[in-house]
């Protein structure tokens, strides 16, 4: 289905978040233009993608009527003003309805925006709607389809974020990530997924599911639009993205790590990423993965656990039968946590971190599989999140670049990592190695 | 035993810690002339009392020299310069042994102090030595002494703390409070003891019992001395301690909460509490406490204990058989906690606080028992740590007054608690409570 993510050449809704914001500041084109392109696009793709949870069409135009007012009033502009972004149905929005994924909230409304919806309003940008997330961002599926090819999976838990920006709905989009939730998707779908380090973008407002891992990334189609997005989120994000761009265009020094998953790697990924590597040379080098990290896995399964069970109890309580069964069981299982594992769990985050240190000291990031393969084919699940767990567990930022793909031709994407507080850092990384990759 | 806790007229070590400050830093006395005072009142009382765990008097004097010699080369001098504070032997400090009361412990030397050691260093505090602490700061008497009886206790855990301060062996000391164990052996020994909002002062180098709970806290003879040494600890301190120190006189509005704990006090502090009740007049009124409060002392007790048995497995894995059995009984049970009881027990922290806050709005601060009576007879056991746990399971600024005794002569303290980060209104309310109560 190329028509689906082949963006039509010539119309707004094919541009990128940085030229649309550029363009509606100098008056080339108004915000109405934009969101009236997207929607548009919109009407022609959607019933193959189902991206959207919720879509008010009126109501992005009167954001996008009144993005021009303020504009034609001499108001000071935002970053993102005038530019549309698709908000995940788990963050919520005053105007809109957040049903996070389940039949058990359907027709929810809040009262507030999320942090980061209210941090968007305050950048000019449009809020467009909502996209489908799966059932309460765990791993029941909801309706979206992947646009590279509505037979397979988008991945989860923001299926429809990825699916919208890859779809060209919406140049923007967030997401949320408490295992492979928005790298996951975003390498299914051939977006740059990007989630900044733990703590740096505020959940106030985000479905509380697993609060030591719960983390919100953003979707784009170049990684400049996704700093771009990402420093309006961030706390102090302006900076980061700032010394981001900064890249002097020195090659930088890459540690390949393969983590205990490799096995699961399938044959085509492995021989794209083994083509990669070899193209990048010497700027990278196989290391080993620091052995304390080894029970990541488990330990960020029995923390998850424990929390959805513990967050999501009301929803138990008066509605487990209908809650997917994959939910239930993973609900049961962590009732049952010790708070002694629990608390043990959690404890190795900061051990797990440490380890890295040495690592660090040595590479500027940290260069990973994002997933096993292409998107499976199916919609009965999401895919497997693992290549994403070790880095979600340390809350270190990551990214996933659409930079290969599979036998099948759909997109394969890589993962950048680096340490806690390294986003500029990381960033860079992504900006050489996607012109590095390019020149292949 | 009066001579215990008489103060010796005359002697530097019968002042309190702003009048020591005062005198060393106008040279009326130097630093080493309060240290040799304070050395000679321990040599005096210390085998009755048995406070300390670690006391160099050399290593003390040296210090005292050391600040002099800063004092006479014209150094810029910290608010508590020369003046000597006990530590509680949980707390780190890089030059004296840290044993954490327990012979798993022995002989253990931290290699740094830790940051609240190193705030009285930077203050220019001499730190005398390392006072007795219970058991892991749990309930397992050490063994200290009640100053005012020694055939009772002083309370736990800040045992030492509290006695030191009392018999007149240093002025100011630090301990630390999960549930109890700053106020109680406050109120047992008739010292001010002050617990601020939890947070405000760091705990790096403090043994991690119970994170959810821990916190550090002073001990002094008089509020303005509490909330000096609070004020050099407390992160923006001094600040808080300022705002504190700006009270009008107008007679603040106090509200009289009696908890659930009300029929375990006993006969004669009822009728001295009443008593004071009564001679305050209309400036105290009993308010209900929220019945939200109701099941605290069974979260606190859940959470405490699933956290004593993940922060204290090494002791169990590598030495139970040298564990008290009551602590043996805490990670037993701590150890069967599941973490979902777990959270929902720290998620009641937030609901509880948010509870008071139409009390808060109305009151300037909470009038309440610190303990059930007097310090018990016997050493085996530090007392009942009830009436101090709805407060530091808020983690609201707690202060003891000794304002009372009880039938039998032995000292007892008046509870003050504020609102979290309320630090600073406690305290003039706790001012205006001492000046009122003095008037009788």
């Amino acid at each position: 289905m190329p028509e689906l993510t082949a963006l039509p050449a010539g119309e707004l809704s094919a541009l990128g978040a940085g030229a649309l914001a550029l363009g509606i500041r100098n008056g080339t084109f108004s915000a109405a233009a934009v969101v009236r392109s997207c929607l548009d696009r919109i009407s022609r793709v959607e019933d193959a993608v189902q991206a959207w949870a919720f879509l008010d069409p009126e109501l992005a135009l009167a954001q996008a009527h009144a993005a021009d007012q303020r504009r034609a009033a001499g108001t000071r502009l935002g970053a993102l003003h005038g530019v549309p972004v698709g908000i995940k149905d788990i963050i919520d929005t005053a105007d809109m309805p957040t049903e996070n994924g389940t039949v058990l909230h359907a027709g929810r409304r809040p009262t507030a925006d999320a942090a980061v919806v209210a941090r968007l309003r305050a950048a000019g940008a449009v809020i467009m709607g909502k996209t489908v997330t799966t059932e309460l961002a765990t791993y029941a599926p909801g309706k979206t389809r992947n646009p590279h090819n509505p037979e397979h999976t988008p991945g989860g838990s923001s299926s429809g974020s990825a699916a919208a920006v890859a779809a060209g709905m919406v140049p923007l989009a967030v997401g949320t990530q408490t295992n492979g939730s928005v790298l996951r998707p975003a390498s299914f779908c051939g977006v740059y997924g990007y989630k900044p380090t733990f703590g740096l973008i505020p959940r106030a407002g985000v479905l509380c599911q697993s609060p030591a891992f719960d983390q919100v990334g953003v979707l784009a189609r170049s990684i400049d639009d996704a700093a771009l997005l990402a420093g309006q989120l961030c706390d102090g994000g302006g900076a980061v993205m700032r010394d981001a761009a900064s890249a002097d265009g020195t090659p930088p020094k890459i540690a390949f790590v393969k983590t205990p998953l490799w096995d699961r790697v399938e044959a085509d990924t492995l021989a794209a990423i083994s083509g990669l590597i070899d193209h990048l040379g010497g700027a990278v080098a196989e290391v080993a993965m620091p052995s304390a990290a080894a029970g990541v896995w488990e330990w960020h399964r029995t923390a998850m656990e424990a929390e959805i069970a513990a967050n999501f109890d009301a929803e138990w309580t008066q509605g487990r039968d209908r809650l997917s069964a994959s939910l239930r069981g993973q609900i049961e299982r962590g009732r049952a946590v010790l708070a002694f594992d629990y608390q043990r769990a959690l404890a190795q985050i900061a051990v797990v971190n440490a380890a890295f240190d040495a690592l660090y000291a040595q590479y500027d990031a940290i260069l990973t599989p994002a997933v096993a393969g292409t998107a499976p084919r199916g919609l009965g699940s999401t895919g497997d999140p693992a290549f994403c767990t070790l880095w979600t567990f340390c809350g270190m930022p990551a990214l996933t670049l659409p930079l290969l793909s599979g036998a099948n031709g759909l997109p394969l994407g890589v993962q950048l990592v680096g340490p806690r507080l390294g986003d500029a850092r990381v960033l860079r990384v992504a900006r050489w190695l996607a012109d590095a990759a390019h020149d292949a």
